[in-house]
């Protein structure tokens, strides 16, 4: 089936992984401000290329944090109106001697892109920007009314997106979110996700004296602020792997069996899973992986620190310490629910006579789930079908869209992920990729996408512009 | 009672301190190789003078680590020959925002000289080479004889100092050794050492996967690197805060009637020291604090580190772990059977599939006690007296002097402590300081010490060379 459009696309490709190698030059981490330039270079790359395109309002919108990225197309009258989301902000190189080639100097290597946010999420983001802008050079319209948000904080738990819908909830009404982050769960089988995980990150920090102490001078008498850390966190779980913190699984219901049985059919070797991480395995007993992945909250130690830890040895007694945490959220928790069983539990923990400091870090989401019958979930599962010859299953990710949730709060509509990253491509690590055949079957499908979804009329929409979570 | 050498050092206080500024100034740490050009500049400072002072066989003594200072003055026929033992090396300066005036440019305020090193060893040690290079300038001679050894991996626990000791074994030899290192117990109390712990130092890592894993995608299916390292921290202690590793008390006696006796009568507020730290007290039940920091042996986490500690936040599941410890020993142990049994605990206690590397990261000595008759411990007690208008007490320090250890094994002499610095004075922790105070009691002290050795005879110290520990 020809397409013009898609014709203009495949021709265009090496101009096309040139403009996104241009994105990932600029080293846009959220976390941290040192990389505030990087921050500016993104943001100015990609207004540039919307305004060249030919969208509308193309502007930033700020609430106080890093500005998101928007541009519009809205002049199909009857249709439905799409929020299209990226984020162009990406998670934090470290460690840097783990990488093969510098994070933010893309390169090609065995058909894939190397690099810090190609896969999370600048590639897929990537072929958004350009099956739109292809769009309109060759047919000067969309199939449907478009706007393009583009987060700058996804990797900090989207802290001002909220204010950001509150802000300008009339710019970004639409019907329904189509998503270009949310990667894909596996490269060798076709699926959809329809819900994902919450999250909240927290931080503590206790002191056990006014300054670091020698350990021979005062060792055997006084608190040792790492033994006092290491004690708080070992009683975050029980032996078993399940988190001991009282409340935290309030409101978490068991798995019914119809659930159950939906992803005991979905093929996954657990065994091979682990042994594909060099890992190994530990959780909750009584649960699969995939329940584990999908159905059961976590609570992750992120990061710590404390005392000398340079080459060789400093004989001292540290006076402070501190850890960060990560918890994924399932139905029925909130992020705030969870920090105050958290922050409890480290109260009632932590000896008396030592200080400590607890505070959120991380954003906060809830977990989500786009309703079964949502005419653009059906429609992207009738695309992926199409395009990769396969009709996909069904599948959840462990991990955190918070984009989702506050949109059904805010906005009150749906969420779809359309992604073409793959969840193997090391987001969050070292040495991220993004594999080039992805962005052949991202362009095809979202044209194609496209095309289907200008036959929806945007009435179709309202019975599930209801602000509930699927 | 007029003393020309003194006399001379009192009137030259100003210069003696001007030169000791120029030492610290010297950013000599020992641990860390990024300091070798401190480590060079703090020799040739100490070359120079000796030379200037008429020392012979002013040279470097080198057994593959950093090379000791050494200089001598032997023309003393029939008296003690004392082997005088400082160091040149130093802690590093983490952290070092926590400092008041930059570590290396030391500052005189309220009557202390401030900066890294200027307690632990710098300040104890230039009294010496002060007060010797005066005795020769006045009178070209000494009372006594002495070898002067100035050491350059204290800090590392006296990482080649054995092989020193072994390689130069005729040079060296002596009567006893007079130590310019090894604190002052308190500022408000005369003390004499008579014993201290002997430590070594570990680290330990562990692995738990290839790598760093996205805490969404794979969180609550696999172990985490931090969580693991927590539970074998948490394992190291009792809940009572005794270490709960098997056979690390193994030959440990525990202390008498007479040496309870002998600490209970020593002035010491336990509810002062512990409030003047703000710290939280914390040790084995059934001891006084006295008796935990002198008398029975600790293990400390020194540092640890895993994941992401910079700002913000990184929702990983971290691969690796590690963690830096070090044991405090007393009589009966060894540091080889300490570190094995730490090893083994780990290596039981670590679950199945982690990888686990464990290694020693500093030293080693076991703990030493010098006999209470010894001629030159008599004398030191005479001259505090005298100088400091009442007899010191007997006390024993919790930290090490691994020379202490070693001069006894491989030269076979005994070691007594005469240092002025003080324990309060923040050695291996910010805003490290020396007394000025101090220099001027310690000029005096040592003048009288070399006055009254200088009627010793060299055959009272036979009795006391035997190599045994006191």
């Amino acid at each position: 089936m020809k397409d013009p459009v898609l014709d203009r696309l495949l021709d265009g490709r090496t101009a096309i992984l040139e403009r996104l190698r241009e994105l990932v030059r600029q080293p846009s981490v959220s976390t941290d401000p040192a990389y505030r330039e990087g921050m500016v270079g993104a943001r100015e790359i990609l207004l540039a290329r919307l305004r060249g395109a030919g969208f509308q309002q193309v502007r930033t919108l700020e609430a106080g944090g890093h500005p998101a990225v928007y541009g519009e197309w809205c002049q199909a009258p009857g249709r439905p109106t799409l929020l299209v989301y990226g984020h162009y902000d990406v998670q934090p190189p470290d460690p840097l001697d783990r990488w093969h080639s510098p994070p933010f100097a893309p390169e090609v290597r065995d058909g894939r892109l190397y690099g810090r946010g190609v896969s999370d999420d600048k590639g897929p983001l990537s072929i958004a920007v350009e099956i739109l802008t292809a769009f309109l050079a060759v047919e000067q319209r969309l199939p449907v009314n478009v706007k393009l948000l583009i987060e700058g904080e996804e990797e900090v738990g989207s802290a001002t997106l909220a204010d950001i819908f509150v802000k300008y909830r009339e710019l970004l009404a639409a019907d329904a979110v189509l998503s270009a982050d949310g990667a894909r769960w596996r490269a060798d089988l076709p699926t959809v996700t329809v819900g994902c995980r919450g999250d909240v990150g927290m931080e503590f920090r206790i002191q056990s004296a006014a300054k670091d102490l020698h350990s021979g001078r005062y060792g055997g008498a006084v608190a040792n602020a790492l033994h006092e850390l290491a004690g708080l966190l070992a009683s975050l779980h029980d032996a078993d792997g399940a988190v001991a913190v009282a409340d935290f699984y309030a409101g978490v219901t068991e798995p019914g069996a119809e659930e159950r049985a939906w992803l005991a059919a979905i093929p996954f070797d657990e065994q091979a899973f682990i042994a594909g991480l060099e890992g190994v395995a530990r959780g909750e007993p009584g649960y699969t992986t995939l329940e584990r992945l999908w159905l059961r909250p976590t609570l992750e130690i992120n990061g710590l620190s404390g005392g000398y830890s340079g080459e060789g040895a400093k004989t001292v007694i540290p006076c402070e310490a501190s850890a960060k945490l990560t918890a994924r959220l399932v139905p029925g928790q909130s992020p705030e629910a969870v920090l105050a069983a958290v922050e409890a539990h480290l109260r009632r923990h932590c000896p008396v006579g030592l200080r400590l400091e607890f505070f959120r870090n991380h954003g906060g989401a809830r977990a989500y789930q786009v309703p079964g019958e949502h005419p653009l979930l059906r429609a992207t599962e009738t695309v992926l079908g199409e395009v990769l010859g396969q009709a996909p299953l069904r599948v959840k990710m462990g991990s955190t869209l918070p984009m989702a949730d506050l949109v059904a709060s805010l906005l009150g509509i749906h969420t779809v992920m359309f992604s073409f990253s793959t969840a193997d491509e090391d987001f969050h690590a070292p040495n991220e990729f993004f594999r080039l055949s992805a962005l052949d079957e991202g362009l095809r499908a979202w044209v194609r996408l496209l095309r289907l979804l200008g036959e929806h009329r945007a009435v179709d929409y309202a019975g599930f512009r209801d602000g509930t979570h699927g």
